[in-house]
Formats: C-alpha cells, structure tokens, sequence
C-alpha cells in the first residue's frame, strides 16, 4: 500500500480525554475515530490489525473443529426473560421496541441466542459434541465508557459455545479451547496469564480469564510458585483489600498469604472461558435423551475481546516513539521510507521498485511516498509500529545497500538488495 | 469438510409461511434459521457462502483503490438532524435512547457517519479522491419482512462512498465502481442487468440497480435495443401501468411504447450505485479549498446486499432437486458421497484417501460420511447445490473409476482416480 492512495492522518497530539497510551496512539496513529461515547470508527490501518487478529482466531478455531455461524444483533426480550437475564443484567442491557411495540436487545453476549438455535438443532446426542462459534460486534451500555476501544460500548467479540451431554464431555471442550486459546496468544505473540475468575453475569461452574500483562491494567493478578493463580476478585475479601492498599502505593512487591508468596501482576482481560454447566440448558430446555433419560446439555462458552486485543497489545509493546505491533499483527510487515524521493528520481524508482519485488512475495508492504521530510516520515514509522523500515537513500543506492530499522529496539543494519527478502523468512 | 463434524441437518418440509424458492430451499439445507420476524441466523452452510460471496466483493473493491473501514451499527440520532433523514425516512429507521436519554438509530445505511467521519479526515483536495467500503450489518424495520433473508429487517451489506473536487471526478468513481460491480456479479457468475433507478431516501442527482434476473423477482425491469433500461418506477405513469397490467395476467411479452420495443424482465435487486453529488456534504459541512474557494465535496455511495446475494443466486439458479450454486459461491467445491461406507472398508479407505488428497490441493470439499442411505445423501446432495458430486462405491472402486455428477446439468461421467483432480481446473 502506497501512503499517498491510503488514509493516513497521523496526528501530533492525542484527544484531551485520552488516558491510556494505547488510545492516545491509536488515534494519533488514525486507526480509529470517535463517533460517539464509547463507539469507534475503524480507520483502514486499525481495521488492518482487526483482519490480522480474526484470521489468527479463525484459523486455530476452525482447526480445534468450531463451527462458525453469524446470529443476529437483534435479539427479542422474551429469550432474556427464559433465563431471567433480562433482569439481571441491569441497564448495560440495551434495550427497545420495533415498530410493532416488540420488545428486543442489542445483544452483548450470544448465551440466549445460541441456546435456543441449538434446541432446534440439536435433536440427538449423536448431534454431540458441538462448538459454534462468531466473530460478531456486540453492545453493552457501560456507565462510564472510557479508554478508547479497550472500554467501548460498540465492540467486536468472538463468542464460541460448547455442547456436550455430560460433565466429562463438557471438561474436555473446556480444555482444548483453553489450548486453542493459548495457541491464538502465542500466535499472536502476546504475554499473558490464565487466572481463575469469577463468572458473574455469564455464570455457571468454573472460568478463567485470560490476561494480557500490562502494567495499565485494570485487574490485578496473583500467583504463587505452585501453578495457583488468580485474578484478586476472587480472593478472601481480607487479602484482596490488603492487596488493593498496596497497588494504592504502587507497590506491586510479593505478598505473603495463606496461598504461599504471591507475586502480583497487572492485567488486561481479553479473553474469558466458561464452564456454564446446564445453566441455561435447564432454564430454556436443550436436551437430549441419554439412555432413555432426557438429559440437560452441559454447556461452555468462551469469549475473546477482538477488538481490544488491539489496545491490549499497545499497552504492552510500546515505546516513547509509538507503537511496536508483534509481527503477526502489525498492520504491514515492512515501512518503506524513501527519502527526498521528489527530488530524486532515483530514490523514487529504485523505492518502487523494492515496494514491487517485496509485494510479489506476498509481502504487505508500506510505502511511504508521501512529499514530507525524512523526520516525518521516521516518526510516522515509528508512530505505525511496524516491525521493519528499510530507508531509500541516495546514498544507500549508491552502496547498494539500505538500512534496515528494526522497530522493536530500533537497532540498525546495512542489508544488500538481495538479502532484503530475507529479512522475511 | 466431514458431515459427521458439520451442523448439517436437513429438512423434508419447508417453513410453512415460506413463499420463495430460495427462503424454502435455505431453510431446508440448513443454512439459515429464524431467530424473529425479518431476522436470521446464519448456520454454518449459509455463512461458507457469505464468505465467498464477500471475498469477490473485497477483493475486486481492494483493486479497485477502495479502502476498507468498519463503522459502527449504533448511530448518534443528531448526525440524521443535519441531513433532515431522521424525518425522511420513517419508521424503518429504528431509534432508541441510551441509559443517559440520548437518541440514536440502528443503522439502516451510513451516509451521515462516513460524512461526518470524513469531515473530520480530509482537509485537503490532495486527500482525494477517496473511496471507502465497509462490509457490516445493517438494521431496517421494515414493516412487512418476508421471503427470508430476501428482504429481512436485519442484513449483511457492503456499502461504499466515493468522495471528490468536483463532477468530473464523482463521474470517474462512479464508473469505475460501475465496472467494479460488473466484474464482482460476472465473478460471482450470476446474469444479471444494470437499469436506470428511483434515488429514493438515499438521492443525488442519477442512480442505477443491479438486478439478478430472476422469475420471481419483485422489480420489473424493461429495456430497448438501443441501451436503454430501466426499472419500471422511473417510467411514466401510463407506461407503467400499461406494463403492471401486463404483467398482472402474466403475460411478459414486448411492449411498443415511446421508447420503441421493451422486453420486460423480472429482477432481484442486489446493487444500487448512486451520484449522490453534494447533497450530504454541503448539509453536514464537508468541504475543502480549490482555487482559492471552499467546495463541497462531490459523494458517490454504492451498495451490494451481500445476504440478499445468496437468496437471488437461488433464485436464479434451482431445480426441482434444490439448489444449483454458481462454482464461485457453492459452499464447496464437492460433495463426495460414499455409499454404505459403515458396510464396506474398501469404501470408507477410499473415501477418506480422496477426500484428503482433494483437500490436500486446497479444495474446499464436503464429505458425506453419514450412516445414511445412499438416496438421502443423493438428494442431500443435490439440495446442497455444490457444482459436483464424486461417487464412491465398491464398483467404482473394483473399475478404477468413479462416477462424477455434475449439478448444474445431472450429467454423469465416469472419471479415473488420476484425472478427479482436472475436474476442478
């Protein structure tokens, strides 16, 4: 992609309101624009991130056997008052009535949804098991909608739900989605944590969230040496205050406890697993028959915030200059910065004629061919967070051969024409 | 794909208030599912077929200079005050209040966001021309939904804006999204015809529709043979009603008129391209300097109702057996049907070793590996409408070659395990 035939208004400064660095790029780097509280615009290079994050989940899902499907925003009220979540839920429930005074929400989770397509389409155990899954956008009214995309209203999740006749079952889809799920944050390069949690509003017997490590994050996280870890909500009431007083002075030293030393970690919840039971199995009636009992499904569903992934992994990787996207979702392998190209013919054939070779590899390529100085153009790199610039020079052509700036530590090598593709492999 | 790991539960019966082909031939292969009035589910077989048709439009808009955004669904009610829509457009536009009292609409199209987030973007004549495309889901409470995803209140759309200096400029875009249009229904491989349309709701200065000939299709459509089409609600009163009468005793024959000969023809339609000219950017203020002076911006807006897509390809395309997909849009490439696989080794060996060398070449092929009779997975499959089918019984197996079912026509061949690859070239 060429910079002058894509939409790239980097900005100086950030929005007053922006707290979070990770917004304060975001915006500054024109990957989103507000359009009210809480709901975001995805500009062309932000969406670029967003495609990258979906095909990673989409490729490990659809291999662990999940079935995707596309349910509906638009959800009537009377499948929330089947499991009473149209009263538990409270106001972050949005609701209305169509023209023809029907009740229905803007959905913000799938349970309800998925439930009762799967007691019209799951007729037999041997049906079973099943995982289906949706990269969708939701909705939830939060109160106080803040921090950019990582706490909108408006936001695109993956909901999966799991279907199995027995406990055993429902155990072992638990388990290979939590595997599938650290294969999606391996893959996309992220540091993370799995901590128990508390269900809340979902639910059920047993979750645990996964946690990009932060030290913006929102929650905060315990571990002791012996594989037990935490996210503090779900701790003695006691601990987790004596907990909270300390990260009050900032001081995130080990603790001791009844659970061993713990040490305490900061973290940004992106995705969060479930073993609901027959929760809702039960209230809406999915069933089966198991030798000739009819028996309650045991359900799991399994959330991934697709969208604030994206900020998630600015809060983590991120420097002075802007941002450091992890390779496999940077929105371009590679920043091609030509320097004085309007002035030089040179440097501009030679820059298309690197952008052309490296695009005929399959390489998402980022060429900067903008009529803007050299300093501009470095600080937009940087800002963009690619993990490679190779910089077109006179003087570079002349030596035949160009200086590559890895992004990550901003560290410098001279690389010969022919060795650039290798910067690839 | 196996049938045994897919959601693939076909039925016998149609819905019973289904009155089109495609919503009866959809329901039945398991493709969609009723979720309220005017709103579907997408099973796992329609979304394959979503995909595809996405991938053509994304990949021929991409060539085309188009850059992809993702606006959001919930709309702020004050940006549809400026352009006077939100009296315009009536009760289909679905409004609701937040938890703090303020208004917004269900998005039923976005020419007031992408005006507004343009506004805020371009400040320059170098930042044009533009076009931006997002593929999202829209709302519109119509008030008699029907014919399934046909005309459903909830929908999947692509819809486009093209942003320029002046006349000349929106004359380019428009056309080069005209010819962009013609090379995405020709790749999706449906016939279809370009008429000149009604602006309606949405204006401007000239509009034209993409209609998938279809007998069932809701709009009439005429055309001389000097070039000349158009929907039939652009003619004059007479004509049109002459036309309705027509067409009420169903009779389709020519017509003499003032535009010499019409032939009459039904369609569906799937795409709308619009000159919008400045009536959005001069109501909401974007405007950028030429000459020393400030202009409104010329607008184009294009749509493609990409879940409609699916339903008009049925239209056009079936049999008394079920659906004939086009190669480009089928689910998949091949349905490879065993026959009493759980009765015979050789059979079931053989099935699984073509089925993965298939796969192996990167074809997308679905392998009935039900218990079932050998005439249900025949009809399963020819309700499926994948291009062909590969026959694998113990005869077939002894000769060394295999029957090869062609859906579109029932042609049978017989084909050597060696040549089954040249089927898909």
């Amino acid at each position: 992609m060429k910079a002058s035939s894509f939409q790239y208004k980097t900005l100086k400064e950030a929005p007053k309101d922006a707290e979070l660095i990770s917004h304060k790029l975001m915006v500054r780097a024109n990957m989103i624009k507000q359009l009210a509280s809480g709901i975001y615009s995805w500009l062309p290079l932000g969406l670029k991130v967003i495609k990258k994050i979906e095909n990673i989940i989409r490729n490990n899902l659809d291999q662990n056997g999940c079935l995707e499907v596309l349910m509906p925003m638009v959800q009537p009220k009377s499948l929330w008052d089947e499991t009473d979540r149209s009263k538990q839920m409270g106001p972050e429930l949005l609701g209305f009535k169509d023209r023809n005074d029907r009740d229905f929400y803007l959905g913000p989770t799938h349970e309800e949804v998925i439930t009762d397509l799967c007691r019209q389409e799951i007729k037999s155990h041997k049906d079973l098991p099943k995982i289906f899954y949706q990269i969708q956008t939701k909705f939830r009214d939060e109160i106080r909608p803040r921090f950019g995309v990582m706490r909108a209203r408006e936001f695109l999740m993956k909901d999966a739900y799991s279907f199995d006749t027995d406990e055993k079952g429902l155990n072992e889809r638990y388990m290979s989605m939590r595997k599938c799920y650290e294969d999606i944050f391996n893959e996309i390069g992220l540091k993370y944590k799995i901590v128990n949690a508390d269900s809340g509003a979902i639910g059920g017997n047993k979750s645990e969230e996964f946690h990009v490590l932060a030290d913006s994050g929102e929650d905060t996280l315990v571990f002791n040496n012996e594989g037990f870890s935490s996210n503090i909500e779900l701790l003695e009431n006691d601990l987790k205050k004596e907990i909270h007083n300390k990260i009050d002075k900032n001081d995130l030293s080990d603790i001791d406890s009844s659970y061993g030393m713990l040490s305490i970690k900061k973290g940004i919840e992106v995705g969060h697993i479930f073993e609901l039971g027959n929760k809702y199995s039960e209230a809406m009636n999915l069933s089966v028959q198991v030798n000739n009992k009819q028996k309650f499904l045991e359900m799991g569903c399994y959330g991934i915030g697709v969208s604030r992934i994206v900020a998630a992994s600015i809060e983590q990787n991120f420097d002075s200059e802007g941002i450091i996207f992890p390779k496999s979702i940077a929105p371009f392998d590679c920043t091609i910065i030509s320097i004085n190209e309007k002035k030089s013919v040179a440097v501009r054939e030679k820059s298309i004629q690197i952008y052309s070779l490296l695009k005929n590899r399959n390489l998402d390529i980022f060429y900067d061919d903008r009529d803007v100085s050299p300093g501009i153009k470095f600080s937009d790199a940087n800002l963009m967070g690619n993990p490679l610039q190779i910089i077109i020079s006179e003087k570079n052509i002349e030596n035949g051969s160009y200086e590559v700036i890895h992004r990550e530590n901003q560290s410098k090598d001279m690389v010969s024409e022919k060795d650039l593709f290798s910067l690839f492999d």
